[in-house]
């Protein structure tokens, strides 16, 4: 396959990326770099899929949201977070699905944030679930066989020890990867893919 | 308990308002009327609060989002959905938290479709499912005892009736409005009450 994925140079999206390309053809995306693509640029999109043709899959691993109590929380931080991680990629997928092959897919991502909350994270709670929601409504709309899915990924250990936090807490990047993987090469659609299940005990 | 109810004017409104009045005083608020708000006004909702006092809790029923097929959906559409049925009512949380009275409540409205797809229903999907991960989330940093649910209400019958569809696919608007006055009532918090489970059999 032709997988273009978005956000490339993330902790997450590199390892995507990394898992992927061992057996399919990767174009790594991200705001920087050979293949410029800014999910808050709905232009940037379909420019991508003008240069980038025959895609068989989009990843993304990008987008960002405000993590702030929910006093501090000003009307931009709630703007962005819905014009970024939410916006950006629910106009990935009005985009992508008129561009990717037959039967192609699209890949999002979300967070456990969606269903467990923290103090902080109520716009992130909220971005999360609304690409829940949206990815489950948009899948039984799509045509030409193209599938959607969103990967709900936990604290990740590489992201834990750059923040001077016990990675223990998380799981390893590499893992999280493999229920992108899952998304990408399985038949699913409209589905939440919990990334922690993905951790295979040692 | 002093209950401001916003969309008093509305299928839904109107049977919560007629509910709660049996045995609170309710301030019946709405676009048009004696106490007016609009949602998508924020200045609106703070000024509520000045002319309104000592108010022991919320219930929106209002707010509107697209109901269009996928690809048919606008930008515009998408900014709506945003601006009207999730940011007015996450915005009512931020303002009214400030507002009402220790141990108050706040109830906002979602609905089912954030779990169950239907065609055309994917931005309502999103915006249902945001709400409920923003309660979530939004629950455990409330200050004073203040607390905040959504109600989840299925199709419901009156409205079915006015569009001249089979009434029996819904629940009757007296029923649904159970669902909010358990809300107000009860201890709950960053809960999704299903409406359904507040029909109770002849």
């Amino acid at each position: 396959m032709k997988i273009v994925v978005i956000g490339a140079t993330g902790v997450i999206g590199k390892a995507v990326a990394d898992n992927l390309a061992a057996r399919h053809e990767v174009v790594r995306a991200s705001r920087k770099g050979e293949v410029q693509v800014d999910l808050e640029d709905t232009g940037s999109l379909g420019r991508l899929f003008q240069k980038v043709k025959d895609v068989d899959a989009v990843v993304s691993a990008a987008g960002s949201a405000a993590f702030k109590p929910l006093q501090q929380l000003t009307d931009e931080d709630f703007a962005l977070s819905l014009r970024s991680k939410l916006m950006g990629q629910v106009n990935l997928v009005r985009i992508a699905a008129q561009h990717v092959r037959d039967g192609g897919s699209i890949t999002l991502t979300g967070g456990v944030l969606a269903h467990e909350p923290m103090p902080g994270a109520s716009a992130i709670s909220m971005v999360n679930a609304a690409l829940e929601g949206f990815v489950m409504g948009a899948a039984i709309e799509l045509q030409r066989g193209v599938r959607v899915n969103l990967v709900s990924p936990p604290w990740i250990a590489e992201t834990l020890r750059a923040l001077g936090m016990d990675p223990k807490g998380g799981i390893p990047a590499v893992a999280c990867a493999r229920a992108y993987a899952a998304a990408v090469e399985g038949r699913d659609t409209g589905k939440t893919i919990e990334a922690r299940k993905s951790v295979v005990s040692p």
